[in-house]
């Protein structure tokens, strides 16, 4: 799994117990999820279909540095499902992991098409 | 189940394919689910632990109004499980619920604590 | 009065003496007179006119929960009277009281335009 | 009348109907007022306690720039009063005025406290 | 250097070292280098195209009161040179200075267009 | 160099002319900076000392995606100099490049303090 965006907790991240709201970091990660999505699609309308249990294993505090990273579990015809984890940059705890979320490809009219990929791709590939 | 707090879809709130961000949902649905936790507990000490799969049903666009409904599932010892649906205001069509979400009461010393309540109570109630 | 929308109050919406800042608690006070307002008269086109004068009586500190109650005054041809109250959720001690707001319906060009609405209505009853 | 702080009406300040949110322009002018008289009083511990009736007569659209005066009305023990215009950078047309905006000065402990000051005076003059 | 702007010192505008964050500092000031650029070219099409090195003699902490300071440096035929600086509102102590800022007139194709401005101009003039 | 993290373009970063906000842009990349080093120096006390020139090559619009490459130019005594680009995660258009950005090591007192490293380290190896 290849870990990308990273965040720095801030006081405005943190729930009244003083530590990461689970919500702030469950929207971090649907947003890379998409851009992950969007890029391996070369498409930005996409939309995100379904995420399956979230088990909070850890928390962090303001100041920590939280990264996140996304891997391919299956691609689909019109979808992609992809696993996801978050991690203490410093210490490498996890934070979270999520099994499958699965992104949707819209075409114009904003109904599933097909995306015709079956494989990761990286930019350097595509520019050859 | 009641619903309580109400949300305007705004501009910051879309993804690139102009319908509302899963994720920004989610970061309301932990925050209104701490709330109605803070509230029915009487401490605002509560961190998220657990959320159970979430089926993306609809979505909704700007200026369309979100309301976010709670229900005690389950009193635990330390925790208390909530289930939540968030729904179009005008037209009720449902855009996900979610059958579990888990939160727990910490004591000052961070860690679960009893919180010794066992049904739901209404402020009302309380002030009697 | 019907209490709906809640609110946490985070770092980010204090002031330097480390309480709730009056100018966010009006820009929520107004977001739910317009939300309020849209859902009585089921057009989202409306736009606040006047505010009757605001007297705080007490504030809240962080990780406090305000609710924010709207109740209609008056319905005019083109417009609704509304009065407001913020309080404490907890303790229900009254932040804030306005005896007016003043929301104006406007049709596709933007000018007021008679809503036909001449007592509150709920969803469930539209619904029937 | 000096206007100090200019704002540039931007996609997130804009109510359903497309024009600037009142609620967003009332938490400008209450955040301008804190500043205003915290240079003015010395003392960043000062609160809202009482803002007069708000007429809004004209709007503003996304891309302008609004620009927002202040004038002392009466100093008195613990307090100050305030008077406040917003209006329209480029054509000047007022949108909203404000006749009593009343800050009042607070002590370390919280509660208010005379402020010694009389007169306007300016940063210029305290540091001759 | 006329001072125009200013801002209020937030938590959300902190680095992990409890002081203001430069970034943040330099969203400020791009921000009104842009409002004053649209105000004297009449023109609100305009972007940044160059910074000079900037420099960081002092930082601020939360509760503190900055002020942007603007000047022309030059009139070009599409673009204005600026130059700005940043400081304490009380103690006047100067934050940063930026000795170029180059800000480009667009036409409505988006592209570098002759403003036609040769000299600071006042609203005040302008409305004779 | 190595491209950590993305931003997604969002209608709140734009200008008025409809593209990415140049200081939108200084900000994000300040903060990366200080996460960067924060990581190298395993110390979140830093903050930025100096930014060399910024030259705006193209910019980006609503739904394009940024990423952020940071390289160590040099390790000082208490600082280090970083370099960064910022450039179009699809087409690899460079938006910008800073070639030095001075980052200084602060001890628990607040001012600079010596940090003891000569060379990149990767946490991989810090784990070892």
């Amino acid at each position: 799994m290849r870990f990308h965006t990273r965040k720095w907790v801030k006081p405005e991240d943190l729930n009244p117990n003083g530590t990461l709201f689970g919500g702030q970091l469950l929207a971090w990660i649907d947003e890379e999820a998409a851009l992950y999505t969007a890029i391996q699609l070369e498409n930005s309308k996409i939309v995100t279909k379904y995420i399956s249990e979230i088990n909070f294993m850890s928390s962090a505090k303001q100041g920590d540095i939280i990264e996140i990273g996304m891997d391919v579990v299956k691609f689909g015809g019109t979808s992609v499902t992809l696993k996801c984890e978050a991690r203490n940059k410093m210490t490498r705890e996890t934070i979270l992991t999520v099994d499958n979320i699965i992104m949707v490809n819209l075409g114009k009219d904003g109904k599933p098409t097909a995306h015709g990929k079956t494989k990761i791709e990286f930019v350097k590939d595509r520019l050859k």
